[in-house]
């Protein structure tokens, strides 16, 4: 049986809260719980999980980090699902697609920091290389402020099959490119889109780019300056979730 | 003579570029420089400036960090400027106002990359007050990628009054606040304006609050999820300058 170790208050609260993942047992410091601890506990208590007080040496020597506000829980591998599944799903309740392709991005603080703005937008689905990418792990988690638990993403060995996929979903597949003449304010974002980010110091790989339908930019004045990945991933999701409420 | 030891590359490099510290000494690793360790070698001979040659335990020790990237320098306190300075320069060159006010913002993470966003929307001044506040520290630098080498951040010891200066040189003050019915779509934020954002965990203060002309959101896709301070501020800053374009 694989299991992973999350640590952290919101990942092991919202992995209660999807309830996507088997909780084989819950961690909590020994003193007494009060706010999202106690909830925690409640919850736990409710789900038939066990729970196993820890003084603060044994908890950072459990989780291997000093992160872990005092809670963990033992839970089953991410959850899996295709992007095939996302997308007839999505269209079976009649929306329009919304998914978000990140390639290069290797940074599990990123990746958090994107899948927490990611959730607030309401994007379907998050798809990544299995390569070249940072993983759903318990950092990821942490860093996601637990967003990750309920965000749906996908891990896929060939990108580019899946934006080819995509297009034959009938998304349209809209790059973040630093220097394209076309912007995320002028591009139509309204419509069932994917929108494809690369990473902090490469950006997306050339066959991944030549394989969008139009490449766009975040216009910035001066030259010098650049956003950081995760602050031009929320922009240009912001522009898309604008143009679609 | 006070002075402050910023490292890494960015802040060293947007330091001499920006020209408005002193530079008394600049620090770079023994090895052989290439890319933009030796830019700034060259920029400090320009300059005029006495580089030491430290090998890497030096440079840990020098700086106290390990994040210094073979780069840092002695240079001047952060250069002050009045908000009064700011709002009369800008009207001086037929602009409108755009500037940032950010009250109990502790995390110097945060405040580094919220500056680093405003850089990149032309944010012609950063309000923080001298209490409540991460200040403009060698920190702050490093994680604003330099950009606080170019911004002008002003430290003040009453926000209130700010805000009222602000008000009585034609400024709207817009306040991001979270269950606000008004949202930052159907905000105007096209005239002269102050965008105030609060802190990480407890947003600002009610009398700061209370002295927004406006009170806006960030409209937000189900109930348990919320934005980064850093990301909200992005998505704010965006959306203005999206109406100025």
């Amino acid at each position: 049986m694989k299991s992973e170790l999350l640590y952290g208050i919101h990942p092991v609260l919202e992995t209660l809260a999807a309830g996507r993942r088997h909780v084989y047992e819950i961690y909590l410091g020994k003193e007494k719980k009060s706010g999202r601890l106690a909830q925690i506990e409640s919850m736990a208590e409710a789900g038939g999980v066990l729970v196993k007080n820890i003084g603060p040496d044994g908890f950072n020597a459990l989780t291997g980090t000093i992160g872990h506000q005092g809670a963990a829980a033992r839970v089953s591998p991410y959850p899996q699902v295709s992007v095939q599944d996302i997308l007839q799903t999505v269209q079976g309740e009649d929306k329009k697609n919304f998914l978000l392709i990140l390639d290069n991005i290797q940074d599990p603080q990123n990746l958090g920091a994107i899948i927490r703005t990611a959730l607030c937008v309401g994007i379907h689905g998050v798809v990544v290389p299995k390569d070249r990418s940072a993983s759903p792990t318990p950092a990821v988690s942490k860093a996601s402020a637990g967003a990750l638990e309920h965000i749906h993403l996908v891990r896929v060995t060939n990108l580019v099959q899946t934006i080819k996929h995509c297009k034959a979903g009938g998304l349209w597949v809209m790059g973040l490119q630093k220097d394209a003449v076309q912007t995320i304010y002028t591009a139509d974002l309204s419509g069932p889109i994917a929108l494809v980010i690369g990473g902090e110091q490469k950006g997306m790989r050339q066959l991944v780019r030549k394989n969008c339908d139009f490449l766009m930019s975040i216009p910035q004045q001066g030259g010098l300056n650049s956003l950081n990945a995760s602050v031009a991933a929320a922009v240009a999701m912001y522009e898309a979730f604008r143009q679609r409420i």
